[in-house]
């Protein structure tokens, strides 16, 4: 089974009370391929990069069995940079820099192979060119959508006529209530369900996750963990997991979704763990399933 | 079996975004002697009141069932008076008046009745106040406890000395990191089984609440609502939802314990949906287990 996600790749200058990183590899679409990459399902990339992405990240990916066919390559061009940090309060990422670069003319045309795939993931990158790229599927199973508060302040129209299109909104706590004006996440969570979406999974970083349906609630902790050491990438991690899970299981059940919230939990937890992908660089399945039955253990009546 | 509790009987005026109360029943022993009067258990209150404390309020809690031998009337004395409003952020109680009246000369004497309760529950007063009550008790299986920022702040001493006579703390995030210093929860909640307790309870508001021992870590959501009326006193009903359970159900056991987290979010989930104890005055046990079950259902992989 495969999926496609479209979302940006980057170099990211990160600053956490732990340490700091400088161009580390980054970027929605490579935090959610990598994640989804440790489940049995072909991740198809599209993204865009400048001469200053080094073959390296190039290998990683590919590595991890990350089908790139989709990866535009733009000679002369810069890649998208972001620079930000975080300070006491790991929930919130504090931007110094967005160099858009090569992601500002970026147009994405989806190679053939990767168009009748079954499943969809737009990652959070402009609301146009999610929309452009759910326009070239032929008739995905599940169509998922991340975003941010940039594109909720800015390009709000094209961001709600994307939502109208897709399945399943994840998103995260301050972005629910942002784009639904509820201050109450319940209620915030039922106004999405009303854009479109017959299902949302709202992160809450720290205080987990949960996911509702016009009928069905579930909410999951996050991971235990005494340390964040960098939490850039979480949420594409947490959606990665989640999106893996599902497309290996082939299972679209309520039960399905609750699986895939604790698998997108776990993920993220190893991310936070190291800075920028070096955690998944030695991470294991069976690292995966311990956590996951530990994270099951810890919500057991 | 019994418990006692000793804390503050009040009278508070209340404001909120869906609108207010003045002299309304309160106080940490009452919402405590309330929520843990709905499970099979005399609660035996402690606690001190004015000429002003209306026998409406006497006669609710005796109707309750709750052991009011140990309340103290104090003739020409006005009960303890809380104000305080909340605005959009209902996890945040900004406090305006805090008149202790009667409670600044409060010494808590225990009946003789209430020595030999296996239960103790110290609700949010003055650690020197807790620490009295605990001093007069015969033996108790389980000593409990709960406190505030102010506590934490004025008379940390005090309240490090109770800490290290109790088997369980119970408090909310905030005071976790202010009473440690830990802005990481997991390390915080860590570092309160340091200062004595076997285990200890996080309360996290519309996050739901985690408990953790040297062993152990179990976390529930809170029961989802679309509206919060008034959060007044949610974190004692919560205890006494808990300690209800625990007293009435004479089970020590981790899954004992787990239980009694649900019921503490299930009467938690009630209180906040009226002002003041209003919603408990026609609350029925079949409601408490209904939403016990639904709050159970949406944890269940």
């Amino acid at each position: 089974m495969s999926i496609v996600v479209v979302g940006s790749v980057a170099l990211d200058s990160v600053e956490t009370p732990a340490g700091s990183v400088e161009a580390a590899l980054g970027g929605s679409a490579v935090y959610f391929a990598t994640a989804a990459s440790f489940f049995q399902t072909v991740v198809r990339l599209v993204g865009v990069v400048g001469d200053d992405f080094d073959q390296v990240h190039v290998d990683f990916l590919r590595d991890r069995g990350v089908d790139l066919t989709g990866l535009e390559r733009v000679a002369g061009g810069k890649t998208f940079h972001w620079k930000g940090h975080y300070l006491q309060d790991l929930n919130v990422a504090q931007t110094l820099a967005t160099e858009l670069n090569v992601f500002g003319d970026f147009q994405p045309k989806l190679p053939e192979t990767y168009r009748d795939s079954d499943y969809l993931f737009l990652a959070n990158i402009h609301p146009t060119l999610q929309l452009q790229v759910l326009r070239q599927m032929h008739a995905p199973r599940l169509k998922v959508c991340d975003t941010m508060n940039l594109w909720i302040e800015t390009t709000r129209q094209e961001l709600l006529q994307t939502i109208r299109e897709i399945d399943v909104l994840i998103l995260n706590d301050g972005e629910a209530r942002q784009l639904t004006g509820e201050s109450n996440l319940i209620r915030a969570a039922h106004a999405i369900l009303a854009l479109g979406p017959s299902r949302v999974v709202v992160k809450k970083g720290e205080h987990g996750a949960f996911t509702l349906t016009q009928d069905s609630f579930f909410a999951a902790p996050a991971y235990p963990l005494e340390q964040i050491v960098d939490p850039t990438g979480a949420g594409d991690t947490f959606a990665g997991g989640f999106m893996g899970y599902i497309v290996s299981a082939q299972d679209l059940s309520e039960q399905s979704f609750r699986k895939a919230i604790l698998y997108g939990t776990v993920l993220a937890s190893f991310n936070v763990q190291d800075f920028s992908l070096n955690r998944q660089r030695h991470l294991t399945y069976p690292e995966i399933e311990e956590r996951f039955e530990k994270l099951a253990e810890s919500m057991r009546i």
